[in-house]
């Protein structure tokens, strides 16, 4: 495995983001204390995010360098987590393939992809030309951040169901019955949305994103042997081609895995995220001893009262522990976005818990 | 274990019953091919049952127990299934309890309950007297059928967190709120849906019924740890009031449970109900020689063309087999119900797989 030793951009502080825990927790090297970040960390249970969110919608922000810098750094600043990630969306790409979305919250796209032709006129996007503005808040991000920049993507199945459904589901029935119908097709279809995922995410690494993360957030609706046929080998795919870019370390997000687990360890990612669904010390166990691991407390759990929070951070840092006792790579997270009705404090005390808990007990 | 010998009702066949495979399987003895039913086989795929619908709401339906019976025996009839389900529904006791519902299709309560006073005000009712209709049912079924009736409610949690959230859910962020907030609230609302729920199970086996299926349908939301303190021990304690009162097999569909399937050995059921979103061989594993197994195609697949379904059907068969190669203690069905777009000509080939694919290969 490569040292973490990544080049600063212009303007960052280099010892910072050498000294990085969760660069360190992502490679399984011994760090000062369990490193923790919280996904979608930038967002709406942020009275400061829903304040500029007043004045511009949700795409100006994830399009306007400027403001996706400023809402990446909000809960930087605020809660002294140990990594930013990009504030963007997994389907942000889907514009430069040929289609459009919008969010009204939840997204709706301008066609649902399901024939042969609707994916035939699917481009391959290269990010470099439909995406510029992500790269240029990669930029920015990285002469502000003295902790590293996560850049990120959705997973191609996952991608791809939003193509098929038009939207988000509940039961996927349109994408399963795409991928058990006609499979040729729905390979096609995940090829480009695997060039597609990939363009953006390794053009967000050469930007200066010192991790990479794959968002498959949908994938656990598949059956072990279909999350084989149809998931895994395209998120290797962009994976692989994210390690030939750059060495940063590769986060794979795998929800409801708990049936799947042990295949997700062939991703090709340093670090699997698990959801909250299963115990991190048996996921460990499962996932063997050269992956470190992402996660995994219940979001709802930062809903509740603080000595509960304090104690479920206590046992999931006891739980990735390995045999010998060593907190040996184990980034802390939730196990899925922050709640958007979570007070700002509980993610507070989450992250200052993971930092007193586990401080001088590597 | 008991002998699969159940007593034959009034005018039911007693040897149809008697020589059931699926009440042997459910009880891990030799059957001459495996059984199979389908989760919602009684529903609205079923074009008889949609032009009954025309004329009925659902509720008048459920409480009708000539159309409940109508209703049940129509799948019994058209697609030659092992076993009967009645038609009913999980949230049927609810009004006992002093909450109406209605379905619009989705169930809305009349009110959330949230509060001490909330709980407080919950009955905990006794099925002779608040469901009637549904004991009557089922005599009339067994005056009907000539393989087994299913008799079946919804788990304690997966009851509360209806109760809780006044309806469905995505996140089931008050349901958590609560459990986390005031875990004694929590504890004292899951006794009295246990207690509830209970009743309904022990009376339709008072009334007849040859199985009793426990449906924790939402329970695999909860991290392991969680499941082990607010949903087991209460499915457990209706699973041991049934085996109180009858013999019978007692079936525990566990929703999204492959992070905690071992857990679910120790519900005191005969047999585990999966979903689709793990391998079925695997989990025979996981939960040890003692124990039969329900399950597991994704639902989806009866969307997908003939050949695949067979296919399918054969992989799930020969995964069910133990390492010896017998296909002991396996009850073919979906992982879960019927999507309503199914086409009855594919749950009929679903069946017809199923029993000429293990026929004579005990």
């Amino acid at each position: 495995l490569p040292e973490p030793t990544i080049a600063a951009a212009p303007g960052a502080a280099p010892g910072a983001v050498f000294e990085s825990d969760f660069l360190r927790a992502c490679f399984r090297r011994p760090v000062t204390r369990t490193p923790v970040w919280i996904m979608r960390q930038a967002g709406r249970y942020l009275p400061e995010y829903r304040a500029l969110r007043e004045r511009h919608d949700f795409l100006t922000c994830c399009r306007t360098p400027e403001l996706a810098c400023e809402i990446t750094l909000q809960p930087v600043r605020r809660l002294g987590v140990d990594a930013a990630i990009l504030f963007s969306d997994i389907l942000l790409p889907l514009p430069g393939m040929g289609v459009e979305v919008a969010f009204e919250p939840a997204p709706r796209l301008a066609r649902a992809v399901r024939s042969a032709a609707d994916v035939d006129a699917l481009r391959v996007a290269d990010a470099r030309e439909t995406q510029p503005f992500v790269q240029e808040a990669v930029r920015l991000l990285r002469c502000e951040l003295k902790v590293p920049l996560i850049g990120f993507a959705g997973a191609p199945f996952t991608v791809a169901s939003y193509l098929i459904e038009g939207g988000g589901s509940r039961t996927f029935s349109a994408t399963k019955q795409l991928l058990f119908s006609e499979p040729a097709l729905a390979h096609w279809l995940l090829v480009k949305c695997a060039d597609t995922v990939a363009s953006s995410l390794v053009e967000q690494v050469r930007a200066g994103a010192q991790a990479a993360m794959l968002f498959d957030t949908w994938s656990g609706v598949l059956a072990p042997e279909e999350y084989r046929e149809f998931a895994l080998p395209y998120a290797r795919r962009v994976l692989e081609a994210v390690g030939r870019a750059r060495a940063v370390p590769r986060i794979y997000y795998a929800g409801e895995s708990a049936g799947h687990l042990e295949v997700c360890a062939g991703v090709g990612a340093e670090v699997i995220g698990l959801d909250w669904r299963q115990d991190i010390g048996e996921a460990r166990r499962r996932l063997g001893p050269a992956l470190a691991v992402q996660g995994n407390l219940d979001p709802a759990e930062l809903l509740g009262p603080p000595d509960r929070i304090r104690r479920r951070v206590a046992e999931i840092l006891g739980g990735a522990r390995g045999p010998d006792g060593r907190a040996l790579g184990h980034v802390f997270n939730l196990g899925h976005g922050v709640l958007p009705d979570t007070k700002p404090e509980h993610a507070q005390l989450l992250v200052d818990a993971v930092h007193e808990l586990s401080a001088g007990r590597p």
